[in-house]
């Protein structure tokens, strides 16, 4: 097989596991991604901001990429700025763009995303937008410079997998960027079958900081994303729609 | 953490995924045991006693437990005969005992089985009785001898996944035994899925050889069980009715 | 349309919903059956038996068929024992036989309950046998002279809905007499579901005792059910597998 | 039970099924509508438009509330002019505003139908905007003067069903306009379920238009969305997470 690589902004990836770094206790954290083999890791800015002694930054293995969310922005001039400040921090181009303020679902607001990606990709950042699974939008998103599109399978953090289902497949079929699911997935076995749908890659962190054992449920998570990736590739099998079909030969074996 | 081990009939095994033989092309049959790591292979009786050229005994890797199957049985008294055949002519112990006389479902004769479970189990064998999701009868299997409980999640070769997910449960929540999933599991999520569930075990092959790369998606279906596995033993995360919850700091960044 | 009958044992029902009695105050049963129009409703044969002031007979109207059941049966004996005990109070030839000995999922002894059957067929009785859906059971049940088949949607009282869809889809699509889902059905929306699938009656219990409004849930069953029903015979319409279909002309309007 | 009423843009009905007119024979309108007992009609007004002999408004019964649709508008603009031109036409007040420009998912563009509608609802219409489930789209279109909010479900003509479903359930609960989900409704069990969780009313068309019997399955609708609008103003009863509950008394009967 030849290498299968995740392309975002011009950036190869051998790993399609994103780690998000908000709910994880510091002292967990270099081991989840050691588990997950991560290469990019997410960041809310005000974290990789604090003065105090604890740093999250001093937990992230080297050679990872650091992906700056916009958390706290509600609307596209906050995202804007917060990006900014992110790369002034010296956190590089990438930036995630979020703008929520929708306080109960957390859910994104499509336009100001859009309008932000605009700014901020002309500015030379890899934008990869975080948004609410519509195929206009996505075409929006592809026309003002997004990286990637990031739908959300379900309510962040709320475990719920994929409700969106239906949605994600629509723009894994029509978008030729890659589709990289995020929010939601709160099973390994989501996971999978989200890449096996066809999407590029999973952002998972609530699914992992709310499991028992967090270093081994981010192995799990990532062996799950490979075997979705791999399946999809692979090609899957045909369902029946009704009956059944021997594996084994059924008939005549004793008469013989 | 501490090994886990599947244990049948007083046997160990790291694997957990046993690989049905019925459907593969002898060619790739090796190449798809070495992807799957798998220990314990099935085989239909018939295939062993071919006198032909091909034997897909000589297919099958060192140290692999064969798993001799009773397909071709109707009754429990046919079932009986193929198991002893089975042991005399040199595959051991083990025999997973499938006893089917519908010939469009392909659904196992629960009643039969435990019959022929009974028999065998008591002449020495490890029986591994595939059956229809039924806690009356799993505890009559028990009861029986069974060394483990082989549910179907869907018809046999259907590739519709988890049919039967609700009896399952009750079965891994009820029954001491090993619950190994057998016929249906068409995907590596499902796979996943089911062992998420408590599953000890999945039982695969029609999802892999209608694949378009058969020993890719082989380990696909290795990492997706063992993906399953340590969701399992590490503990799921909470699944939040409604709302969401934030993973990221989302307020109140800019006026610091 | 031509007239659309439901026949059990020679015996024909204009009403495909079978309401269970057990759980109601006895307040509202009666406004519940009026609701329901319900034409058989059960009645557990202890109750039948009731010394005192409150005798559930009181309670159901005129030209209403009662079913009793075997609830308490542990064995095929027991359950004969019920049925006869049952004819003996009055209560006609129809019994709907149960046999349970799980006390945690309530689950039928399928085999328990084939023998039950046999016995009671060759009675006279009008013999409604409560089960776990099983092809090879069913056919059973068939042979020994059932007159419908009551396969389990899901644990009884659970209102957990279709968990053994897939399976009574096969009994369907194989058993000639009518497949009457019984237990598990918790909102009109599943037996609706039910009926477009092709089940001939619902019987609920439950899912109306358990509502806000009682005589209110009745006749939404009962409208939900008529709905289902009239769908299955109308013919549904087509599902696209993938994108949509316009159903007002979409282009050049404005051009003209 | 007090007076049920669905109330629009301060207008009251009765009936929660709001009928499309797009694919139907004119032959079979009159017969569905009477069947589904629909108080209102969508029309595309390019129909209302027609020259020829066959006009649909002549196959529309008396005291029925025409719901002109501007399908065919690609951006907002359009959509007003389609709007404005259908009140000349006498068509009322209504309108649905759909803005679609996608080709293949008919996916509507959920901010120029937010721009249509602040024009329109200016302008003295009663806007009913059809929009991609979003619950930040779903506020500003209650800013924008909306009479009510018209989710799809799954893409338009695709009878997939509650594709949307956990976002139609957010709507449902954060927004206080009447939800009336729209496209893809594609089953009478589809419409129960969707009135269960809250809808106010269904609009459907191609469920209908493409079943065997279009005016049986038309009242198999209207019968399926009025259970589900009872169940859901009488309380739907609790569901077992596991486990089951007896509704007849089950032990000791025999022993008395």
């Amino acid at each position: 097989m030849k290498k299968d690589v995740l392309t975002i902004g011009g950036h190869e990836f051998s790993s399609r596991f994103i780690l998000g770094s908000g709910k994880y206790n510091l002292d967990l954290i270099k081991a989840a991604v050691e588990y997950a083999q991560a290469q990019i890791i997410t960041l809310a800015v005000r974290r990789a901001n604090t003065k105090g002694n604890e740093n999250i930054l001093d937990y992230i293995p080297e050679g990872v990429t650091l992906l700056p969310n916009t958390s706290g922005a509600r609307n596209a001039e906050e995202a804007v700025r917060i990006a900014r400040l992110a790369r002034e921090l010296g956190c590089g181009d990438f930036v995630k763009v979020e703008v929520i303020h929708d306080s109960k679902y957390l859910l994104p607001d499509n336009y100001e995303t859009i309008k932000a990606t605009e700014i901020l990709a002309k500015e030379g950042f890899v934008v990869m937008p975080y948004m609410h699974a519509d195929l206009n939008v996505a075409r929006d998103l592809v026309n003002a410079g997004a990286a990637c599109i990031m739908p959300l399978a379900s309510p962040i953090g709320s475990n719920k997998g994929l409700a969106a289902k239906e949605f994600i497949k629509i723009l894994v079929d029509e978008i030729d960027l890659p589709i990289i699911v995020d929010a939601g997935i709160g099973r390994p076995s989501q996971a999978c079958e989200t890449m096996e749908m066809g999407a590029a890659a999973i952002m998972a962190n609530t699914g992992i900081a709310t499991a028992g054992d967090i270093p081994a449920m981010a192995g799990a998570f990532r062996k799950a994303i490979e075997a979705g990736r791999e399946a999809y590739l692979s090609g899957l099998g045909r369902v029946l729609d009704k009956g059944a079909a021997a594996s084994s030969p059924l008939t005549g074996f004793l008469e013989k």
